[in-house]
């Protein structure tokens, strides 16, 4: 156990150069020879974290190359560790909301430890008895966007016919459990045949398919919702947008919470042509960030604690071991290699 | 003055054929010596009318092809007279609800004399100290899409940066005008030099451009919006909505109200490509059509009469003579040939 004052290793997840394309391993590296005396700057009103789960997200790709996102996504700076949300130990603190000793979330650095300047954002992590690391997903970023993404955006009621692309994500597997919660009818898109079989099995969804074996996707949609779709809550946009719109029903919503599948394209991005059945059929399609949920976080916690327990909602998550498979965990979310939310253990306590 | 019992003349414009690309004056025909017995059917309990004006829509191009649009729009038959909104003054009537020398607005046929067998839709005319064209318009289905579209579906406030495609329209006059009503900045866009002055001159916006004349279209809007969008009414689609995507404010409200550069090329509709700023910037994309307002009918008639009769709100028409001109006038919206809200008098009183 390192104390303060130490000269310790502080390993590190270093961003290379911007990019375009798929993103590669070695656009990133481990520098392992990282030294740092352990103690906050004396001028800090910071604290000092122990990082113990690191979160690995779709977004972050988008910092990996400059790109136009309206100035809300600030790109990784070259030769520095990136950034990313993450569960962490306070080690140390100069500010007055936090104690030494106390576990948090929020927005850290991938490395082992780090000085976090503003913690105003960080939220105290006050129930321990479930998983530590579902305060990267479910109790976290993940879990919050999927709360206020299907609860406040979707509109949604009993009976809803949804949709969930991306359904084994970090993301659409809670929007899919929250959905049938409500007595909705659920049908999540995946990349394979172990995803598709477990959001049946697992995850209670009421049919799950395979966008990858699917050569006519609003085929697809037709042969799963013969009477079209109310809630479509959207993770990947392209050809399943598309598709989606063709079978939306009269005044159905659309949550738009991402599109994966431009990411790795962004000098040449898809044509959404049948935009026009926003008309035809009334629909609403929104965008969203998650930051606008935060007020609704207690009450997340209120109602989703006790499903957890209960083993009401699940939640699949895909744990590596240390920054090492840090580079490797974070591309292989874009080959959809991760079985759930990808997560990475930098420390055992 | 023709008599019920008597044969007339009762000329029509008929539908031809099913198309594809630009509509052309050929596909459809005026017949001139089509007759019938000014009388209702005996079993009717419908009304009969003498036509006086007919509204000129771009949705109209939608039903002259057999097109998907989730079975919101019935294309037109073959060798039949097409159908529309117009002004018509009642000849004859089975239905309690109307008497004969009533005027309504509503769904009838293009021709001179129709019998309406669903009349419980007509809307009756009760104020005629306006023009009674403007009941295909203004006071009409334009007026109400531009009310509905504009207050219901924009949230607007008092300050916001609006921009207005097809401003010049039956409905963008009205939406840019409801915009300045309210304290806005207001932006539209049109298709000749001579629409760009009047938006300017007659109707009050801060500023308009033709878009014919950029080739640059997000340079333009950054040009004419430097902060940004906060409210697009969306009348066109294709190009210009990918340029507005680029330049939308944080929670702006894009209203679908109709995208009239896709309409003669059903086939091979224009890609989208901007939509993750959707997500960057938390839009709200809202499709809807106006039989969703018809309860605020008589609300919209309290708000735009005394500013009709104090010249406060302005409506540009371009009035067309006769049937014979039926199909000019209709192929002629594609060209931007009107100037404003395309009306055919049928009958003179």
């Amino acid at each position: 156990m390192a104390e303060i004052g130490e000269q310790i290793r502080n390993k590190q997840v270093i961003f290379k150069d911007y990019i375009s394309g798929f993103p590669k391993e070695s656009d990133l590296y481990v520098k392992n020879d990282n030294t740092t005396i352990l103690k906050l700057p004396k001028a800090s009103n910071g604290v000092l974290v122990k990082n113990l789960y690191l979160s690995v997200d779709p977004y972050m790709r988008l910092l990996m190359q400059k790109f136009n996102t309206g100035d809300v996504f600030t790109p990784y700076q070259l030769s520095s560790p990136i950034k990313g949300y993450g569960v962490s130990r306070i080690l140390e603190s100069a500010h007055p909301n936090f104690k030494v000793g106390e576990l948090v979330w929020g927005s850290t650095t991938w490395e082992e430890y780090s000085v976090i300047s503003n913690p105003e954002n960080l939220v105290k992590i006050e129930h321990t008895d479930v998983p530590l690391s579902f305060y990267t997903g479910i109790l976290g970023m993940a879990g919050l966007t999927a709360y206020g993404g299907f609860f406040e955006v979707c509109s949604p009621k009993k009976g809803d016919y949804v949709f969930v692309s991306s359904a084994f994500g970090a993301v659409g597997q809670l929007v899919g459990q929250f959905a049938k919660h409500m007595g909705c009818y659920v049908v999540g898109s995946a990349g394979s045949q172990e995803k598709v079989n477990l959001l049946k099995t697992k995850f209670g969804f009421d049919e799950a398919f395979n966008y990858k074996e699917e050569p006519d996707l609003d085929a697809a949609l037709k042969r799963f919702f013969p009477k079209g779709i109310d809630i479509y809550f959207e993770n990947v946009g392209g050809k399943m947008l598309d598709a989606v719109l063709l079978n939306m029903k009269f005044e159905g919503r659309i949550a738009v919470c991402g599109m994966l599948s431009q990411y790795n394209n962004l000098e040449n991005l898809e044509g959404v042509k049948n935009l026009m059945h926003l008309v035809f059929k009334a629909i609403r399609m929104q965008g969203f960030q998650v930051y606008k949920y935060f007020h609704l976080y207690p009450k997340m916690l209120d109602f989703l604690l006790p499903l957890i327990r209960e083993d009401k909602i699940r939640y699949a998550q895909d744990i590596v071991e240390s920054l090492e498979n840090g580079p490797a965990a974070l591309v292989g979310l874009f080959n959809g290699r991760n079985l759930g939310k990808q997560v990475i253990q930098v420390a055992h306590e």
